[in-house]
Formats: structure tokens, sequence, C-alpha cells
């Protein structure tokens, strides 16, 4: 059976089949802790987890803060916003201090790509990427690939159709990586302009009919499409996006079979797909949420244990 | 004896003159424990409470946190500013996100009245409602008739004045419902522009002379004016309030008898009263903050228990 | 052996040098829980700290709510942002609406001088002073002499140089109160108009030339440049300061001797000094880091058992 020897978990593209499959397994044994009456083990008690983070993302930090807290851990939180951060400090100098601190784990959100890796090589204390600009997202691709499991029993020969905004997502690239070596077949689905050239070369095929995707995939991964961030207006309209990409009860009674619907949250409802379907039999949505905090809660785990065995 | 059925606290105004006097019944025996050296016990050891403020209101989170610690639950805040609100998720999703997450509690505090009791329609969890607009604020009306049970030996019978901005008032509305439900008699005072018609039908007597309705009471509730929220000018003068509304030492010395004077917080001195009353023999106004960690400690462990007794 | 038996921390200048020693020596054994594999000790379990922060500052806030933690304390931030006080709360009040909730210490950063001393005054609950205006940082200075004896077994008979904004630094005035006091002596270096006057009766002796001071001292304490605070321009040019005072690895070799580099952080690369010697082996900032949840540890623990034993 595969050993965690990485003291960071800083994307799925640097994973081997193994680790992805360890920590799913080791997410599995954990899920059952926030059922108990009590959801709570010792297993990181005396273990300081510092939530660094340098964009605002309330789900993923509370979901990482939970999860630390059910290990029994001690979390401390820091946004950018009162950080040092505004003096001009770098995230170096920033990391080295909080190591000085004898913390144990950074879990890091950081709107430049490359931040998490950098962070690693500067310390030797755990680092948790939680979202590294358009990079890699890979606590979440791992809930979603958790998911995916549980569902459908495998992930291996499975077809996963990724929708929406492709180019800007770390939540798609480390979907891929990560579904790609566990032996999936993805497809992302996008209109033209929301694709990044050389997409195949990760090992997806790419789609411009939402239709088509949604006929051959046995699950659908529908992204956020953060208009609020589209300065450039490189975005089509919401209404004219949702009438050509939005997943629709009709479109799914059309493929006449059973289809999981993801969702990474929030949904813009209407938009990226119809509240019927966010809501409805297919939607796993609110367990792929279900799912962070077991996937977290191993990600932090075996984070902290590769060191002490160091 | 009442039992508590509920899964949540949304207002007094669903509850029974048993179940609130269950409530204080609990905080009576849960207040010794913040006189403790250690002051902790593990009745909510490995729950989550999730104080989620779409208001700032230090002094309301603070207190939730305080007791939620001090029955050993695990706490998350989250503040509307960096939160998926922003993003324009609705209450609903929310809500069902936390859900998902496996927390206990959800404690909200709203600008808009009514957001407790719709989250708490859709979430199996429990809801503590921490104030939801112009509606309820009920843990601040349980904390107020628990000081004046404390006191007084007892609330039926007793006359309450509440002083001040009653048309804008949730504490005045939870105090009203709480306060008739166990017997007492209640006077609002305040200039007539800030009266809300049809307070009558709540079951309470109005006055615009506040030397009338202090000559009558037992006790003297007077509200925050909140002269900052005051956008269209309909607030009186501050100086002519003092003159007229204010609570000073004259004015108790008039009434020749020893009456409770209590403040929701925080007070603006020199206008809802003088600091000599503030400060004075008379004031509970430290008194209602101790009493507030006690009775929050009762409202969390009953909704606690409930979903887990059904 | 001295006993400590004061409920506040609020300066250093308040301190016998029997009193500075037994808070260094407590933290010499605190300091080694931070290497435990569980990091935590049940010294303040059940007892509440509240930071309580007007001024924004990650890293003081970060090193009090570890140190708080690691002795199983229940620890609830507070910052000026969201608090009351932007409802016209006096500090008094604050204070006391605190206390009211069992609160066992406040540790407070106010931007204005005396801050924390007035607060003290006025609650019986402990105080530490996480810096107040320009008048004492008190913890700071702590960790700083902590580090210096670490080091150089001693501080009696050392000669420290202390660099830069002198006359707007209370980490520089609580480190002339503290050296002075256990004997050691203290020159502090800075351009003309960076010098407070009277300096000279806190003990110091006073030099405009980095290089004189670096000659005679066992240890240069180099403080930040708040570039950002300076409103009216009285500052130097910051590539003119750097040739003048900044602390380089040629300025180091021509003093022939080991010389310990201190820095509160963070640092202002370039600046204050080059990243050279910022990394440099004579270099301690790291460290002094590490020192400061030993220091904030053994005050905290000292100030919560004077008021036990009161």
């Amino acid at each position: 059976m595969a050993t965690w020897t990485k003291k960071d978990l800083v994307g799925l593209y640097e994973l081997s089949k193994e680790e992805i499959g360890l920590i799913l397994d080791t997410a599995s044994s954990f899920k059952e802790i926030s059922t108990r009456e009590i959801k709570k083990v010792p297993a990181l008690r005396g273990k300081t987890v510092l939530n660094l983070f340098y964009e605002p993302s309330t789900r993923t930090r509370v979901s990482f803060e939970v999860a630390a807290k059910r290990l029994s851990a001690d979390v401390i939180n820091i946004s950018a916003v009162d950080s040092s951060v505004k003096k001009g400090e770098t995230i170096i100098d920033t990391g080295r201090n909080i190591q000085a601190l004898k913390a144990d784990i950074i879990v890091i959100r950081h709107n430049s790509s490359g931040a998490a890796a950098m962070l690693a090589r500067h310390v030797d204390i755990s680092v948790v990427n939680a979202g590294d600009g358009w990079h890699e997202h890979p606590t979440q691709a791992l809930l979603d690939m958790f998911t995916l499991k549980e569902k459908l029993g495998k992930i291996s020969g499975i077809n996963v159709a990724i929708v929406g905004d492709i180019a800007h997502s770390r939540v798609a690239r480390s979907n891929i990586w990560g579904l790609t070596k566990l032996g999936a077949k993805v497809t992302v689905c996008a209109p033209a302009m929301l694709i990044p050239p050389g997409i195949e070369k990760m090992g997806a095929k790419v789609s411009h009919n939402i239709d088509d995707a949604l006929k051959d995939a046995d699950a659908v991964n529908v992204l956020r499409m953060q208009f609020e961030r589209d300065e450039g207006g490189a975005f089509p309209d919401q209404l004219e996006y949702f009438k050509k990409f939005g997943i629709t009860k009709e479109r799914l009674a059309k493929i006449k079979k059973d289809i999981i619907v993801m969702h990474p949250g929030p949904i813009n409802r209407g938009i990226e797909m119809s509240s019927e379907v966010a809501d409805g039999a297919n939607s796993v949505i609110l367990e792929q949420v279900t799912n962070g905090i077991a996937v977290r809660m191993a990600v932090l785990f075996l984070v902290a244990q590769a060191r002490e065995k160091a």
C-alpha cells in the first residue's frame, strides 16, 4: 500500500495515482467522524494550523477550519486585509515568521499562481494549497473525486465533463490532473474564448456543445462563472450563456440517463444551472461540501504525519 | 415541568410562558459556571457553532462566542464582509452549505426581519436568532428578563417601562412579547414619531411623558438611540432628546423609590441617560452583560439537546 | 526569589529588575513547550483571553493568540474595525463590558499612549499592553531581552544599539527602560530629527553615526522605518537612509566582531538592513519570533496567577 511522505500538498500535478488514492482512502475513514455525536478526534491535538488567506474565501477557510478543529488542532486565521502584507512583507518572510511561531501547517490561498509552491520550498513546515491564482485548488478536486468515487464506485474509466470558464479555473486544472491520473476521461466544455490554448496537452478533450458533452458524461462538474471578475468584458452575456451552456432539467431529460451534477459553489442560479437542477435528484452539490471536510481532514492529517516521521 | 422541544430560537412570540421559564431556569443553573476557576463544562464538546453575522455586532458575537466556548463547542465566525454573500448567494443556500459542514447551530444576525425564521425553515440544524431587522432579538430580551427576575424575584405583575426608539427596536419587540407572556405590564415611552402604530395590540401601554412612565415602573429598559442610522432626519435633536427623555439622577430622585435601570448597550452617555445613572446604584447594565452569557449558554444547550432527542 | 503580584503588564517602566527577571525565567521554562509534539499545557484551561486590537497588528495578535492557546485558554479576537468603538463607546466602558463577560485577561493594542494603563485602572481583570501609541510595547522588549540573554548569557554590562525612528517607537522606549534596569548600556542611533528631545534622561546615549554605534555594540536592535505613517514628510529619503543608517555586510565586516542583529519585524529589506544581513549569521530575527511565544505565555500565566492569589 502507498504511504504518504510529502510534507506539502501543492497540487495534484505532483502526486502519483497511489498518493491520490491514499488521500481518498484516508478521507473515507475520516468521514464518519462528522456523523458522531461528539465530532472530534485527538489526531492533531497540540498542533497549530494557520489559515493564511490573501484572497477572501469564506467557504474554503471555514471548511479547513472545521476540518482542523475536528482533529483537535488549534487554528489561527490570518486574512490579508489586516496582515503584514500591507506593510510590504514578502510571502517568504511571512512564511518564515509563521514557522518561527512553531506552527505546523500553513493553509494558503493566494491570487498568484505558484505562491503555495514557493512558500513550500522556503519553509520546513507543511504547506497546503487552498487555491493559487489560476494554477491549482487541489483539495477542491480531491473532494470532487471523492464524491465521484462514492457515487460511481470508481474513477477509472468514467467520463467527466467540466463546464464553464476553464481558462481561469484552478478547479478545472486540478480536476484534470487528478481525474486523468486515476484513469477517467475528461471533456472540457465552454465557449471558445473560455478554453485555454493547449488544454488538450493536459489530457482533456474539448467541446463547445453542452448537449454533446452531457451525452457522453457520467458526471458534469459545473464551474462558477465569475462575472464579477470579468473586467475586460470577455464573458458572454449571462442570459446567452445560460441558454447555450446552462444545465437545465430539459437538457438532462434529453440524455436519458443518470448523470451526477457537481458544482464547487457558490452557484449562480439561473446562469450556470437552473434551480431545479441545483436542488434536484442528480445534484450532489451539498454532498461535495460534506466530503470537503473529510478530504481536508485527511490532507491535514497526512502532511502532519509525514513531518513527524521525517 | 416544561420540556424544550424546539430545534430553533427565532423569537419570543413563538414561545409559551413555560418555555421562556425553562430557558430562564436553565440559565440560572449555567450562571455559576462563569464564576469558577475553570469556566468550562463539556456539554457541547464536539459540536460546531457557527456565528453568521450579516451585520457587525461585536458585543452579541462575542457573547455567543464566549457562551459556546464555555460549553466546549468549536466556534466558527463568519462575517458578511468577507463572505459568499458578496457573491450573491442566498441565505438559504448559505444555510444549506453550513448544514452540509455538519455544523450543529447557526447563530444568525441579519438586517432583514424574518431572516432567522426563513433560515430555520430551510435547514434541519438549529438556528438561533441574534437579531433580525426590526423584528426580534430574543436572547437580549431573555437576558433582560433574567436580570429582572434575579433583582425583583418575579416577573409576573411588575411594571416595566421601555424608553427610546420603539419603532426601530427589535429589543423592544422581544421584550414586549416576553414580558407580557410572563404577566408583566409594559409601557413604552418615546416621542410620538418613534412609537410604531398599533403597538397597543402587542399588549403595551403608550406614554409620551418620561416622568409618568418612571413613576409607575419597577424597572426601566432604556434603548440605544441609533443616531448613526437616522438617515431621514426623523430623530429629535440629541440635547432636546436628553432633556425630554434622558434618565437623570434628578428624575430618579423625584420618583422616590428604587427603580432598576437597564440598557442593552453600548450607552450614549448624556443622551439616553446621564453617566451618574449609568454607573449608579440603580443600574444593572453590567449585570445584564454577565447574564447574557448564562442565557446564551442555556439557549445553545437547549436547542442542541432538542435535536439530539428528535 | 522574586514573586509576581501585579494583575497587569502595562510597561517595563513600572517593573523592578527582579520582576523583569522573573518574566524571563518563566519564559525560559515555557519555551520548551513549543518544541513538543503536543504543544499544549493546561495552565490556563477554562480562562478567557480577549485580544482587543484598536490598531491592526497581525503579528502581535497572532503571537498572543498562539501563546494563549498553547496554555489552553479560550481566545476571543476583537478588532476595532467591527467593534462598538465605531459606536462611540469609551475604552473604559468596553473594558467593563469585557470584565462583565467574566473574561480573565484583556490584551490591548491602541494608538493612544496611556490607553493600557487607563484600562488597567478601571477593571479588576488583567490587562496586558500589546503596544500603546508611542509609549510602550513591553512584550516586544521582553522578547528582545530574552533573546539577548539567551545569546550572550547575560544582560548586565552589555552594549545595545537601537537604530531607527526612536522618536515614534514604543519598542525603543520599552527596550530602554528594560535594558537599563538590568544593567545594559543603551545607545540610540538615528538622524537628529528622529531622536526625541530628553532621551538621555531615560538613560540612553545618543549617536548619529551608525558605524560608531555598531563599533561599541554587542547587539543592534534595528527598528522598522514606518514610511507609510510619515504623513508630514519628516522622514529622510529611503535610499539616503539606507546609505547612512542601513545595516549591511560591509558595515558589519568593518567592526571585526560578532554582533547580534535584531529587528521586531516586518523588515523593510534594503532600507533598514540588507537582505544579506537579515538572513545572515548575525541575525536572530526569527528566533525573536519564537521567543515571543515563550515570553507571552509567561506574561499571560503570571498575570492570571497574580489575580488568583489575590
